[in-house]
C-alpha cells in the first residue's frame, strides 16, 4: 500500500441524529462518513462527484469492506485518513480509516473498491486516472 | 377540510435504524415517512414524482408544520393518512395524520403545503391538478 | 423577537448523500441540520442532550414550522443562525434562519417548539432554564 | 454455507428519499436495508434487538462485506435473504443476498459479522445461540 502518495485528512463531529438506540453512530452512518470523505478527496483533486454525473460519467462502489473496531459516541470528534490506490485497469480502492480525536483510537478501517461507469457499462476514466496520478 | 375526498393510507414499522439514542423515532425521520407517503398517494393517482423530476418539472415543498404528539419507538407499527386539497393558483396542501397500530393513538399531524417549479420557477401544474381531480 | 440574546452560529457543508434524486437537499436532511446546530447551541450554554438523556430528561421537539425558500445543492456551503426563546412556562422556542454561504440568499426559516419531559410527562425545566438566562 | 437452515426472505419498497443525486439508492442505505432485515430476523427467532440493548446486552457489527451488483431505483421493490451461521464461539455470520422484484436480478450481496457484547466485552450469548439453534 502506498500510503504516503495520496493522503487525505478529514475531520468530523458526531452529530446525535447519527446515533442509534444503542447510543453509538449506527452503522451505516459511517459509509456516509466515507462517502463524504471520498467525494472531498476527490473534489481536492479537481473531480466532483455530482458534476461528473450531470456529464453521464458516474463513480460507483462496486465492493466495501468494513472492519468495526470502536464505536463512536454523542461529542465524538474523529477524522478519516483516505489513501486512494489503482486496480487493474478499471478498479480504484480508496483506503480508509476513522481514528477518535484526540486519542487516536482506532475506529474503524475500510476498503472500498470504486468503478466508473457511463451508461451502466464500466469505463476506463482515463481523465480521472491522470488527474489522480494513477495514470 | 375535506378529508374524505383523497383519502389515503399506509402502512409502515419502525426500523431500528430509525431510533436515535432517545430510543424513539427521530424527529426529521417522520418527515421521510410523510414524503414516501405523498409519493405513494401520488402514484396511485398516476403521478411519478421521480418521473416528473426527469422530464424537468420538480414538486417541492414549500412549508411544513408538525405537531407531534406521540413518540414511535422500536417495534411499533403505525398507519399514514394523507388528504390532498388545493391552495389558490399554484399551491397543494397535503393533510397528513400518522396513528399508532393498533391503539390508533395519534403520534403527530402534518401539513405540508407544495408547489410545482420547472428551472426552479413555479408553474401551474394544470395536467396534475387534472389527475388529482382538484381543477 | 428577541434576535440579539442567544445568538449562534454553526457552519455546514452540504455531504452529496444528503441530496435526493431532485439533485438538491431532501427536505427531511434541513431538520436534521437544524437539531445539530441546536444540540451545539446547548452545549455552548453547558447542556448536553444526550447526557441529559442518560438522566432521564429528554428535550423534545413538539411542533416544527419550516418555510423553504431556497434549495441547496451539493458542494454548497451554509449557516444556521439560532436564537433561543422561553413560551409560557414549560416551552422553548428555537428560531433558526439557514443562509448560503457565501451570498447570504435565505435557505430557510424554521421555528422549533420544544419541552422538556421526564418519563413521558411535561415538566418544567428550572436549571435548563437557569443556564440559558430564560428565567 | 448452509443456506437452507434459518432462511429469512423480507420483502422492501424503494422510498425516494433513500435515492441520491445519481437516481439510485445511496449505498449507505442498503446497509440500513440489510440491518432491518436481521432485526426483523431475529424478531421472527423471538430475539428483540432493542430489548436486549436495554437488558445491557448489545448486538454490533465487528465486520462487513457488500458487493454492489446493480442498483436500485425509484419505484424499485426488492426483498432481502438473510441465513446465519455461527463462526467459532463468539461470532454470528448473517449472509444476506439482495434481489429485485419480480426480475430476481441480484442486487447484492453481503456478509456480516456480528458479536455480542456486554459492557464493551465480547461475551458468549448462549441463551441467543440456543434461541437461534446454533448451538
Amino acid at each position: 500500500m502506498n500510503d504516503q502518495e495520496y493522503p487525505h485528512t478529514l475531520e468530523f463531529s458526531v452529530r446525535d441524529y447519527e446515533c442509534d438506540l444503542q447510543g453509538v453512530v449506527n452503522n451505516a452512518n459511517y459509509q456516509h462518513y466515507l462517502e463524504h470523505a471520498r467525494h472531498v478527496f476527490l473534489e481536492s483533486q479537481g473531480i466532483s462527484f455530482s458534476q461528473l454525473h450531470e456529464e453521464g460519467l458516474d463513480l460507483i462502489v462496486a465492493r466495501i469492506e468494513i472492519d468495526y473496531k470502536y464505536p463512536l459516541r454523542s461529542h465524538d470528534k474523529f477524522f478519516i485518513k483516505t489513501t486512494l490506490l489503482r486496480q487493474g485497469n478499471v478498479r480504484l480502492v480508496f483506503v480508509q480509516d476513522i481514528f477518535r480525536i484526540p486519542d487516536e483510537k482506532l475506529v474503524l478501517k475500510a476498503r472500498v473498491t470504486g468503478a466508473a461507469v457511463r451508461n451502466g457499462k464500466p469505463v476506463f476514466p482515463a481523465e480521472l486516472l491522470k488527474k489522480l496520478g494513477l495514470e
